[in-house]
């Protein structure tokens, strides 16, 4: 029943690099290993917390600093923890240092985020009880997702195809969904476009509508169109989508679609900071944020963007980078907890074929993965499995997620403007 | 450890009355007795939660249905806890039923409040930790709150005139702020306005001023004024206020108000529930939000409007109710846990001479609270003090608030129409 502070004593955090398939989206396609951070936060109690994180060289340098800033500190000062990490990253706001799409989130709530969630591992070992009900308790006992749909290349250049096979057309993504279907159960579907043109794309929910006819459907081009386009496909896909992710770039153009859409639009690239957020609704912007632990701050600064949504009348879902399963374990136990996240949530979770968790948590049954009732996460670390995965780092030479360069490697003329259409 | 639910066993709910002083404000005068109840929340575990909240006859029926509402639950599960009181008080939303001056705060939150800081201070003894180390942890050891001043008569009709004596003008004013400065240390000043014309209040905080330089001041007339009455004090009063209280009722108003104003409006008044931010913010009505977690639906939501002030640039203070000592356990422990309240907080401390708290934890020195340090709200029940306050309770008569009706039984004339001037 303690009451002493359990304090910080050392952080390892341990770069990891994963096999990942050639998934294309608008700025090029997937380089064969996706990068993430492990954080494993010792402390004087002898319990050890988890967290996971990007792992691009600029943000592995920030959880450096991070991490010697918080050592000493009480795993429940999650306050004074944030405030730390706020005071050694001061003037380290420039860009946000992580590669892809998300360019304008919170510095300091990127990095914070993995320990935050390994200090609230931490707490949960201490109390004999899952973050969960650290977070407000369950309100279900399982977590829905959605099938996460890619237009991808048979194969990375100069090896074997992956069992998944190419899909470029509408026959190709409603293969995909069957099979992905077939064997996870996910009741809903999102497809990334931004690839082809949008009649392509447009033609390809019109073939997963006809073949999925009960499943609630989206489309995410990472803001590949123009406004105009943008309306235009939001016109043609009017009842056909639950909703109409990031058509178009910014604030203002979203706001211009908004106007004219039937479906709610989504956004985990216009809004992913709680700067963002103000201007967004008082522009009617967007209908629902798509909530994302890994660069709002961690789970409570999640259950504060929850709580910000209820609010002020937004939706909300849940976006995914490329993950592992302690993401995984944290975003099932953030979303459990979470009354208003009422969509399924999205994961990258079939596409990877490695993994540093133990099995036996994180499975999927009906689409859905149950809440772990073990204390903390509910997840432990194989360290066979997390020394490999970061011998896989150290060999494979990337250090900085490159979509588009890896692109261009393959086709020297492929160009990443934003909108595209 | 644990791990095991704690079970909501039963909840005993008592209610108490406590010597109140006559003091004035815009709808009447404070009756000779506060009421408020007293909630002991007992678990299959052994441990009791503390609560306390309003007693008006409404509330403690609603307090009861959602006692019996909740018997059975895991105080961990706090989501729950909230639905099963929204399910069991549907419909029943008419009115907030507490008398006073909050009449549109959630009805589900003002009863959920009490249960809540219960469940957490179960929490913090089942963990062996502060309140504040489940809010995210203190960045303050010490919470300060502003000096609460009051026109007053010396003495409830018909009874000998209290220690305090008399205050009606502005010498009165000052010699009440010197005598309760020098007692608590307060190192800031509220004055209750809305008793006497604007001129005379003006002339009080003028007074105020000269006789305590340093000292921010505050005034709250409780929308005793229309909106031209109010700009026109708050021109009298630029560079004097730290921040103007609810001059004028309305969010249309207070926006009125708000853009002319030198200094920025404060309320707990036109936005007292999460459904009154968004329309508050778009019309950039108040500058200020006094926080009270009593109708904000307890601690973890507070600390959710905390977020939503933070979010939106709005400052954050707290407002006070006549009030016991569990109250001010639950605000300090919130208060401290929450990094944007940099406003000195409102309480009626001094003005009470009875307390249901053991004594020797909630202790003024220099104007501040020092946060418990024991577990959960680190304050224990005086069951002596208890069972006599309830039988003053019983004894007393009064089952509402109601200063206007106490006022026109001593001036049958009185009348309390918003705006008075």
């Amino acid at each position: 029943m303690g009451g002493e502070p359990i304090r910080i004593t050392a952080v390892r955090i341990t770069p990891v690099a994963f096999a990942d398939p050639p998934l294309l989206n608008t700025v090029g396609v997937h380089q064969p290993y996706a990068l993430r951070a492990i954080v494993q936060l010792h402390t004087d109690s002898g319990l050890v917390g988890l967290g996971e994180t990007y792992a691009d060289s600029k943000h592995l340098a920030r959880l450096d600093a991070a991490a010697d800033a918080i050592t000493g500190l009480d795993v429940f000062a999650l306050n004074v923890i944030r405030a730390a990490i706020a005071d050694r990253l001061r003037g380290d706001d420039a860009a946000a240092g992580t590669a892809g799409m998300i360019t304008s989130a919170s510095v300091v709530d990127q990095v914070l985020s993995p320990f935050e969630v390994a200090c609230l591992d931490v707490q949960g070992h201490a109390l004999g009880r899952p973050v969960s009900d650290l977070l407000g308790g369950k309100v279900r006992d399982a977590v829905p997702f959605s099938a996460y749909l890619f237009y991808k290349w048979a194969a990375h250049p100069g090896v074997a195809p992956d069992t998944w096979g190419e899909a470029l057309d509408p026959a190709g993504i409603v293969e995909q969904a069957r099979r992905i279907i077939d064997e996870y159960g996910f009741t809903a579907i999102k497809l990334k476009g931004g690839v082809f043109p949008p009649e392509e794309e447009m033609a390809a929910i019109e073939a997963l509508r006809a073949a999925f006819p009960d499943h609630p459907l989206r489309l995410d081009p990472n803001a590949a169109w123009s406004p105009q386009t943008s309306i235009k496909v939001a016109s043609g896909l009017a009842g056909v989508l639950e909703y109409l992710e990031d058509p178009t770039p910014g604030i203002d153009g979203m706001a211009e679609v908004a106007a004219q859409a039937a479906m709610p639009l989504a956004t985990n690239m216009c809004v992913v900071a709680f700067g963002q957020l103000r201007q967004a609704i008082s522009q009617n912007a967007v209908g629902v944020v798509l909530s994302d632990h890994h660069y709002w701050g961690g789970l409570q600064r999640s259950r504060l963007l929850a709580g910000i949504c209820d609010t002020f009348g937004l939706g909300l879902s849940m976006h995914s980078n490329s993950h592992l399963g302690i993401s995984l374990a944290a975003m099932v136990h953030l979303a459990a907890a979470t009354p208003n996240l009422t969509y399924a949530c999205d994961t990258h979770w079939p596409w990877k074929t490695e993994e540093i968790v133990k099995p036996g948590v994180m499975e999927f049954v009906d689409g859905s993965v149950a809440v772990p009732t073990g204390p903390g996460l509910g997840v432990g670390v194989d360290e066979t499995q997390l020394a490999a995965l970061h011998e896989q780092y150290l060999r494979c030479g990337i250090r900085d997620r490159d979509d588009t360069g890896y692109m261009q490697s393959v086709d020297p003329n492929f160009r990443a403007g934003s909108p595209r259409w």
